[in-house]
């Protein structure tokens, strides 16, 4: 069972305050990599799988997607994309994205970003994205990386040379990773890069490009803090096409 | 360019004592993960990129492939499987694996056993892999993986609640990996994950199979040294069609 973390206030509290929350896709420091696997959007119908507050399908609009769904698990999340964008290209609904229903083969591109880690069976969620999907149509998704996700201790250390190394431990043991980012308690579940690919391909995807995320040297100038991001990748994006 | 590192005497010597020399494919750990992703050989013409002792060829032509080509850079290493095996189905052919050529769509299923991380352009190798396999042809391959190879000290330490620890680090930073593992200056290829499957999937293959390798429960019970080895994944195993 997946939790809705994102409706405890605590979570919300500190979700809100993310850079990515107060300033949207450019706040996201994987968004220009995660943008260069999506297709040119106009004229497609487009569905976001945990739309959050709703940046992405504002951008799809903007980039001319006739129809954009936003799909999200939070009340508190949906009701702030509503107050951002009101326009009649865009759809909010409330949906688990565990037993959602989506019309057949009615989307070019379905976008999922940083939701995978929260759901338990993505066996489930594959099948009824490539169901919603037209032939040729594109999942574009990022997740937790498993590098990142996997570890008992989920935090930099420093090494005898003084490098940051990142402590892996407990990798092939998939199934639930708590941790106390934003409120204690949060539920994530931990699966192989290879897990999540084969399910993809099971569930009749073809994967078209893997990206295991990390920062730019232009990213790193202008942040230089995230040079240690580079040691172990954060992120996974992925692409894939239903036949 | 690709050292060939099988030719140097202390290399060699140590190889020549390893279990997957002495016992061949069952001394190998992870040939049976290996093994479940080939199809039936029965019949096909199989071609082995890094043929060692011949061992996998041995296997093949038994396995009922009426024609089996093991290439290998080694002439030591060739020399051997000569002398373990002469059947009329079976050749051995001394090949760089970075220069090598094979007659076009001419084999069923190309094999290669953790040969992958001595190779710098794994480009070139897909291409050729992927030229000499008939339509539907299968590549099915092992190497290091890239959590194992990445960290600048590649060594088990412990953590503050004794467990075992894999210090990652430089995941990102693809290139060169210089170990002393049985001789000094044993010269690897580091890539992601990702960096392998998009060479892949560039080449023209697609991805049928992705398995981050650890021992099974029964393995452990016969083994209890290698229950570590479920704590990060030593062996990458892919598994992709050419179509």
């Amino acid at each position: 069972m997946t939790q809705n973390i994102y409706d405890d206030p605590q979570f919300y509290e500190g979700y809100s305050q993310l850079r990515r929350s107060v300033e949207g896709l450019d706040g996201a420091p994987e968004w220009p990599a995660l943008r260069g696997l999506l297709p040119d959007l106009h004229g497609l119908n487009v569905v976001d799988l945990g739309c959050g507050y709703g940046w992405f399908c504002r951008w799809a609009q903007e980039q001319g997607a006739v129809r954009v769904l936003g799909l999200d698990v939070s009340e508190k999340m949906l009701a702030q994309a509503k107050a951002l964008t009101s326009v009649a290209e865009i759809t909010y609904e409330r949906a688990n994205l565990e037993s959602f229903e989506l019309p057949e083969s009615s989307f070019d591109v379905a976008y999922s970003s940083l939701v995978l880690h929260y759901i338990d069976n993505v066996d489930v969620f594959f099948e009824k994205v490539r169901r919603a999907l037209i032939p040729g149509g594109r999942f574009v998704f990022s997740t937790e990386h498993p590098i990142y996700m996997a570890p008992s201790h989920p935090a930099w250390f420093t090494g005898n040379d003084g490098r940051p190394i990142w402590p892996v431990d407990g990798y092939l043991a998939e199934g639930p990773r708590t941790t106390d980012w934003l409120a204690p308690g949060v539920v994530k579940h931990h699966r192989t890069l290879g897990t999540t690919l084969n399910a993809l391909i099971g569930q009749g995807f073809m994967v078209s490009h893997v990206e295991e995320w990390g920062p730019t040297d232009e990213q790193i100038s202008a942040n230089p803090q995230w040079a240690k991001e580079r040691e172990r990748p954060m992120f996974l994006l992925v692409s894939a096409q239903r036949p």
